[in-house]
């Protein structure tokens, strides 16, 4: 399918993205661009790359640029990527947020090469040794302003996505940016809130490592989560984030005055409408 | 090991502990113990139990009585047990808040027959339909006021947890109820809110359907559980989980004021210091 792609960024995403493409055969050469060489170093020996070079000459090289880094390194690289590629060429980037990104390359001449993606998968765990060749299967990836990129650019990108096993759906940015503050951003504040709750008044931590089983791990293991990926998001989603957070400290504040004012039937009907996520989660 | 045990409750808990029981060859018989006849008529189903009786004529025949039913219930119906049994019989209770029981069973003439254990092992689902036979292996299994039961009794039931593959430990009932608020109650509250949340807030289902991936998933996952069940485990430990709830507000209200006053490097540390549960949970 290609000859040569280029991944900026060698982690997690970057990082699956090429080594899946690699073992089905989609791509001969993968070149790896990152600004610290110890993740090139563990990408050349994990396979996820076959060579690296700095962005001009990689870019040059690529018959697409596949941009996954943190948010506010996305919007310069991505720019910058537009400025080197003719119109063969295809641009695309997977990160958590779309809406600045979006407006940051509204008026670039070559944004008909570019793609917005939000592939919605990932771990806890960052970097190229946290890449798994059974990444994206049967999640959702989307595309923002899909009528602001050239036909064939789209084309070939819903390829892969759909090839990597991913439903497609199709979002203006602003609309992206609200629903991923809901069934992604929040859940990773509260992530880190729990963890800071339970480091913060258990002392005893020895209990904690003995006592702590599945529910506690499941609602705190996105607490592992990079700051330095989560930061970017959390700026640049700001108003929307603080909008679900609001809410979430009501819902949370209605608990509380249950358990205070001893009102169980209230509380017993907050648990009944919260198992109403049956509907959504399966 | 045993001829006969009888299971109060035929759901998550003692269903799976059957199951097991019964798979490894370590009992002959098990009785059921139901309110509810359309429970009793899935364990006959299921392979759980091999007969339904009423709770006096089960006790009768069994050498262990395995008490696994909403913590409110399990404090009459153990004091029902021990009513029953002589010096031989073992009654073994599994639910989730051990203060209040351990007070109430405190001066029976037949405390010494019995366990109060609370195995850390759960899911979101309940009922006999949720029972596995690969249930608590790996987790931790707390036994409270070994002290007071008899050491043949704590010597049995120790040794069918390790042999489900639990790692058994000790702590006084308060302690446990205030460790059980930090790892497990909260993080059930945090999930019923957030999945209140959302829907309260995120008005197009679709969307969610679509896009929630596996984050959203694994921190609203328990926001499935059962009211019936959780209700009396929060009004039993109402203080140590309002305790834990009033900080875990705290710690939300603090990513909240960073976001309103754009304080990234707090933002930063927050999330910093939440990476610590790294220690805890790997």
């Amino acid at each position: 399918m290609f000859n040569t792609i280029t991944i900026v960024g060698v982690g997690l995403i970057s990082g699956s993205f090429s080594l899946i493409l690699k073992e089905k055969g989609w791509v001969k050469k993968v070149i790896g661009v990152s600004r610290t060489s110890q993740s090139i170093d563990k990408a050349l020996k994990l396979g996820i790359i076959d060579e690296s070079l700095p962005l001009e000459e990689a870019v040059k090289q690529s018959e697409l640029i596949y941009i996954a880094i943190p948010v506010d390194a996305t919007i310069p690289v991505v720019l910058q990527v537009m400025d080197l590629v003719n119109e063969k060429q295809i641009v695309v980037d997977a990160g958590s947020t779309k809406q600045a990104l979006c407006e940051a390359v509204a008026n670039h001449p070559m944004r008909s090469r570019f793609v917005a993606t939000h592939p919605m998968w990932g771990t806890e765990y960052s970097g190229p040794e946290a890449a798994v060749s059974d990444a994206f299967a049967g999640r959702t990836c989307v595309i923002c302003e899909k009528e602001k990129s050239d036909a064939d650019a789209v084309h070939t990108v819903e390829t892969i996505y759909k090839m990597l096993g991913m439903h497609v759906t199709y979002m203006n940015p602003e609309a992206h940016d609200i629903h991923a503050a809901y069934v992604s951003h929040i859940s990773h504040i509260t992530s880190f809130a729990l963890a800071n709750t339970v480091l913060e008044k258990e002392k005893e931590e020895n209990a904690i490592f003995e006592l702590a089983g599945g529910g506690f791990e499941s609602t705190v293991r996105l607490a592992k989560s990079n700051p330095s990926m989560w930061l970017p998001i959390f700026k640049q989603n700001r108003e929307h984030v603080l909008d679900v957070l609001n809410e979430h400290i009501t819902q949370l504040r209605k608990f509380k005055s249950c358990l205070e004012k001893e009102n169980y039937t209230y509380l017993q009907e907050l648990m009944e409408n919260a198992n109403k996520i049956n509907r959504i989660i399966k």
